[in-house]
């Protein structure tokens, strides 16, 4: 009943760090690890590997950046059974020659998050990753904002001048209805012949989990998740829905449950991620949710329609 | 763009009455269905019509009963516009001696909620409706649990015994896949040739608005939704984002975001309706969420991996 080939990514530490600046304690990220391990889902994302000289390292937590002084420390005295680590480095915000060979890192796959625009400089941190030994995706943010043609032409660079093993669809502001899903895959699909397509939703409509039902039907076979959906502003797909999904028995669910009471849940004391109307009107309006963090953030946070009148004449509707 | 046979009930205070035995004040109830007939939703539920000797009036509030006197505290000073009034009556809990003719009410429609074994129930109480006056529409509860062969011969009779407008598909568990709203709306449609489906989904596993919008496309004319999602347990379709994705220029979002902000957010100091991870296990696991609202309300809620056992126990896994 299961297909072999879906792949499994869990991300709540890595996107779940756009929520507080990645500013982690160890004992969350070691519990996350554990947790992910112990459950037998495919990759565990532990933060972006960005550039320092990109990024301050006075507002940004060690997960931004990823040392692997810090991933040894996360991943020491845990059994990883066949837990592979990820990272992320953005196109735009990282350099190459920041990573080591792989055989000298915790890590064993990079993720590079690109825009189409900067699609060659994705293939260049690809290429470089690849020549040092990792495993390599490449996931197309903000992809509701993206079409023909620049998007074929960036699918087709990737599917030609890299050895990616998955080229993804971000929905970033969460924007996307399930026949969106369909028709991007479809579009994926006559480009990319060589690779995987992965999948990656927010959760501003509530779609975030259905949509990456849709994924799969579609064939997409490269998944996201995290805990309880952690991750900014609505959210993403939460892991243990997507488990719950599918039936491959290699998955135990039993120890995400067990981490997001012990771990997750106590974070929504300082982090406020989910269903909220700003976040939904972003979404429906296909607009990053930046505005809607900082509407929460203020005076007026439940006068939604004072909210929505903003949005609408900002985008000159 | 927009279908004009598609008709939207918003249930925010008959499913909602599910989270609080339909104790909601006065006000509650005016601000929603002023704000329902400002949006242009075709009809607003407001409780039930259900026997007051088969049901505490004790223990329940008067929009369990929804005397038309209460009603029309109401609907007193308020422009209806377009929208019309629903009550439903749970066939087995329902007496059609307690209905007016229509002309004497408050209430514009009936809608029978019944399973699939009270489906003879339903009939009765749907024919007196009809004889009195009232549009009809029937609900089929925990649908998740019903199949060929007695699905179908209620579908039968429903569909050649009474004048419904409309029947209707209720996920009541909210354990349903999008592959298996397909599947029953084509079992329905086997049946139902003279009337519309209609679909209402629980929100169990954040699928209620992506199963509501799979309705659409398979053709579902009658949708349900609640305010911010409003109902028992993880809730339901949220309304504002059902009307975000209908392109019906008839429907007017603004009046649904002030209710929101000043009426339902502040229901949630008393009511945690929501995604909470024993609701997610009962709609995996296609059970009743009542083990999950007392799991909730016991003395270890986070304690997820111990509420699975019970439940997985209880079902002999």
């Amino acid at each position: 009943m299961y297909r072999p080939e879906i792949t499994v990514f869990d991300c709540t530490i890595r996107d779940g760090g756009l929520t507080n600046d990645s500013h982690f304690p160890l004992e969350t990220v070691r519990a996350v690890y554990k947790a992910i391990c112990d459950s037998g889902v495919d990759y565990v994302e532990l933060g972006y590997r960005n550039s320092k000289e990109m990024l301050s390292t006075e507002q940004f937590g060690i997960w931004r950046f990823c040392d692997e002084e810090h991933l040894r420390s996360v991943v020491e005295g845990i059994d990883p059974k066949t837990t592979k680590i990820s990272l992320m480095m953005d196109a735009h915000k990282s350099n190459p020659d920041d990573l080591l060979p792989v055989e000298d890192s915790v890590a064993d796959m990079i993720r590079v998050a690109t825009y189409v625009k900067d699609a060659d400089k994705a293939i260049n941190v690809a290429k470089r990753a690849n020549e040092l030994g990792y495993d390599v995706g490449i996931n197309i943010m903000a992809i509701s904002k993206e079409g023909p043609p620049f998007l074929d032409e960036a699918l087709q660079q990737f599917e030609s001048e890299t050895d990616a093993k998955a080229i993804y669809i971000v929905d970033s502001f969460g924007a996307l209805y399930s026949e969106e899903v369909h028709y991007l895959i479809e579009r994926y699909k006559m480009h990319i012949k060589t690779k995987e397509i992965g999948v990656h939703f927010h959760n501003n409509q509530q779609l975030a989990f259905a949509n990456t039902i849709e994924g799969v039907i579609k064939g997409a076979n490269y998944l996201d998740g995290t805990l309880f959906g952690l991750g900014r502003a609505a959210g993403n797909c939460p892991l243990e829905l997507l488990l719950g999904f599918l039936k491959n028995p290699k998955f135990d669910i039993v120890p995400l449950l067990k981490v997001i009471g012990s771990t997750i849940i106590p974070l929504r004391e300082s982090i406020d991620w989910g269903y909220h109307i700003p976040y939904m009107l972003t979404g429906v309006l296909n607009q990053h949710p930046s505005d809607a963090i900082a509407w929460l953030a203020g005076d007026t946070p439940h006068d939604y329609s004072e909210f929505y009148k903003q949005i609408a004449d900002e985008m000159g509707e």
